[in-house]
């Protein structure tokens, strides 16, 4: 049998009673690291998360194996999912399990071999951004924001963003994670050499959104009435006991610094007196 | 110092670890009973799901409080934020605090007041749909159906949903419960009884957006693309062991059975691939 556990907002103690149950039942655990981290961590691949977690909730550390990209996409029928027949075992997520494609697709391979899966549900960013004050009906659809490079920027999910605020509904921008990434060279040559992890920050995203809308703003049909001196709030750690969650404008954001990863940006449309009232809490506090 | 503790999908175990812990600080515990319940008992006023989350987390059973919508929002500051200046209280919501408005405001009034306030985030059903196979990003506005009398039948959700389809995205439709109603006659003479608690089926929410589509139709500029044949997703106790999620057309779900509430209905835009897929395996689920 396989569960698939959320593992809430990143602290082990998020983990429920349900799938602390679950995961007692396991023989193997595997702790993928790769759509999301564990928050209150120094950020690697998932080794110290992986102490932490064996640490507290008295697990055997020995039965937790770390699964990055490339296992759960493309060796997960031979490393994960062939233990499954005879043994419980468990595939731990940060946040709930559904919030990305990767674990539909693994329940999907799953069935089709037989295997029994059960989802053990958990807190997502996707509804704890609610702690902003924001509403969270009033959000339309999430979008990713994904490191830009030199050569390559792309402005679709802003324009996403623009297409929400056009219609009255707030944007959560899901910042972009790059763990166990190579370079083109060493990916070529076979060598197996990470870069270091990369996470986007608040004031990375903020700046790419002002460069989204100078982009925009060049060709006059797509003018947009976001500007940099829109407000927006960061959100950091979200959940920790030392979360942060910053309003100010796009422009003052790009000089922000709200701590360490992980961060997430909203771009609020037009507020409702609530939210406006329970926001400017925020505009107050400052790291 | 005043937790607010999300209780996720409601059984007991659904709690987090750090929420327990809360818990057992806490001198009162204020079970809300008016945003949602919790699924996997009788469904009364609360009481059933008292005694049963004592029971299960060992918690002293006299320090479970039920409050209704009126302590809530009317009495709140009395009989709630009172015991907060000089012990550890909880209010436990099923889902994640955010999930509604009326948790805010107690924050603000808190706030206010100068009591400390931590908010510990569980699963929400806003998340949860993700069981279904849907892609969460790809959701636009959360709509919420009421139930119509006859004299009252506003189509003003059902003109979200079309929006949300016209621009390719599903809409989640919370589904009305109305716990502790009184009717006109019982209010106006100042009776306190009230009406046994409803809680609007899939199928009732389906016949009512058949209905809405009928009503929009005839007047022809808002003609829509959505017909009784178009397909919808019910999910059913969501998260709990019983779970049902079914997938057919709005006029088959019309006359389907999901079985106890709580329910929530999915109208989905165009599918993609991987949706599709994950979903045809819900269109064989019959209870």
């Amino acid at each position: 049998m396989l569960f698939i556990v959320g593992l809430g907002l990143g602290s082990p103690d998020d983990i429920t009673l349900r799938g602390l149950n679950a995961l007692k039942t396991c023989s193997r655990i595997f702790l993928e690291t790769y759509t999301s981290l564990m928050t209150e961590l120094d950020l690697d691949d998932g080794t110290s998360g992986k102490l932490h977690l064996a640490k507290t909730l008295n697990l055997d550390e020995s039965s937790i194996v770390l699964a990055d990209r490339t296992m759960m996409e493309q060796t997960c029928e031979r490393d994960i999912l062939s233990h499954a027949f005879e043994n419980n075992i468990a595939i731990l997520v940060v946040g709930d399990p559904f919030a990305a494609t990767t674990h539909h697709d693994m329940i999907l391979r799953a069935r089709e071999k037989g295997i029994k899966v059960e989802v053990i549900h958990n807190a997502s960013i996707l509804t704890a951004v609610g702690a902003t004050g924001l509403q969270l009906y009033r959000f339309g659809e999430t979008v990713s924001l994904c490191f830009w490079t030199d050569t390559w920027k792309p402005t679709s999910a802003f324009e996403k963003v623009m297409k929400n605020f056009e219609a009255g509904l707030h944007t959560l921008c899901l910042l972009d994670i790059k763990v166990k990434e190579q370079t083109v060279e060493n990916m070529m040559r076979g060598n197996k050499i990470f870069e270091p992890p990369r996470f986007m920050t608040a004031h990375e995203a903020a700046s790419q959104i002002c460069e989204s809308i100078e982009i925009l703003n060049e060709s006059e049909e797509n003018a947009c009435d976001l500007t940099p001196s829109s407000i927006c709030v960061a959100v950091a750690r979200l959940g920790s006991k030392d979360q942060i969650i910053k309003c100010c404008s796009l422009a003052d954001m790009c000089n922000a610094d709200v701590g360490r990863p992980l961060h997430s940006l909203i771009i609020p449309a037009n507020l409702h007196e609530l939210e406006q009232e329970y926001l400017y809490f925020f505009k107050a506090q400052i790291k």
